[in-house]
């Protein structure tokens, strides 16, 4: 029988998007973003409207994606998941070219076990074909085949559709 | 009920990247590849062995994939299939990294209607939900979900096992 196949999304998943956003938000306006201001809500409602287009931008800024920190604990439950599944990264990187040499090489850096054949830098995840995915976007779910599992994010956490994790020491105590 | 989804591959089924070999060999060792020569042949196979390592490198060079030849009636049968049809370009970009960009803008440039949502740069075809895939490597379909359609292509002219159509003329007939 073949493995159950487990797609994972990258950003506020296994890469710390939030904490770029701080970081760069705060070097241009002085001013710090915090978690509980990003309760049910992007980024981009939480700061001076004069402040929303520069915010947007960062995405597209080149670097931006470079050197994310990684979330607690993916690394060691992945690899562990790695023995027992088939994995796939899938990423919504058409959203912001100048992001794919950075995700690339930042899963290639990070997540070795993980080969680039098993890498997905997609729009639209419907597209996938795999029996979970782990995604901070409930809207990924709506129309992909498999069962969605909501990662925790300041953004999701109105979100009462699907099951819901807060840790990958959640997921490792799903899947392994 | 959902459209029929189809996807469809990049090199030498919507842009002839065999064009660009035979141009770049010819301007580093004078000598032509011919289409007769590559029957049942990649490109690899058809060079002196001390060309091989250079023709290898060629889709990592910067610019292999910038302003590929379009394939004959793609454009114009592909903006008929997308008013029926829920259409997804899927290329292995994986395998060059320094693709991305060019492929990106590339699409950009000679599919508009196709959405970049739609765009899928992966390694192994199989994470592909569709109904169709429109590829000139027969291994791709081996674990693909749907039917697989194979693009004549020199390389390929000895596979049997998948259904064949020889141009976009032929893909217009089966699906308009």
């Amino acid at each position: 029988m073949a493995k159950t196949r487990i797609a994972i999304d990258m950003d506020e998943v296994i890469a710390d998007s939030i904490a770029r956003f701080q970081e760069w938000y705060g070097l241009d306006f002085q001013i710090a973003i915090t978690l509980e201001q990003l309760q049910g809500k992007n980024a981009y409602e939480v700061v001076a409207p004069e402040h929303q287009a520069a915010l947007r931008e960062y995405p597209n800024r080149p670097g931006f994606f470079k050197d994310l920190p990684i979330m607690a604990d993916s690394q060691r439950v992945l690899s562990e998941m790695a023995q027992r599944y088939e994995l796939f990264i899938a990423t919504a990187a058409m959203e912001f070219p100048n992001s794919f040499l950075d995700k690339y090489n930042w899963l290639q850096q990070h997540f070795r076990f993980i080969p680039w054949r098993n890498y997905v830098f997609c729009g639209d995840k419907s597209i996938l074909n795999a029996d979970y995915l782990i995604d901070d976007n409930a809207f990924n779910f709506d129309n992909f085949r498999g069962e969605g599992i909501l990662f925790n994010a300041p953004h999701n956490v109105h979100e009462t559709r699907y099951r819901r994790v807060h840790s990958w020491l959640e997921i490792g105590e799903i899947f392994l």
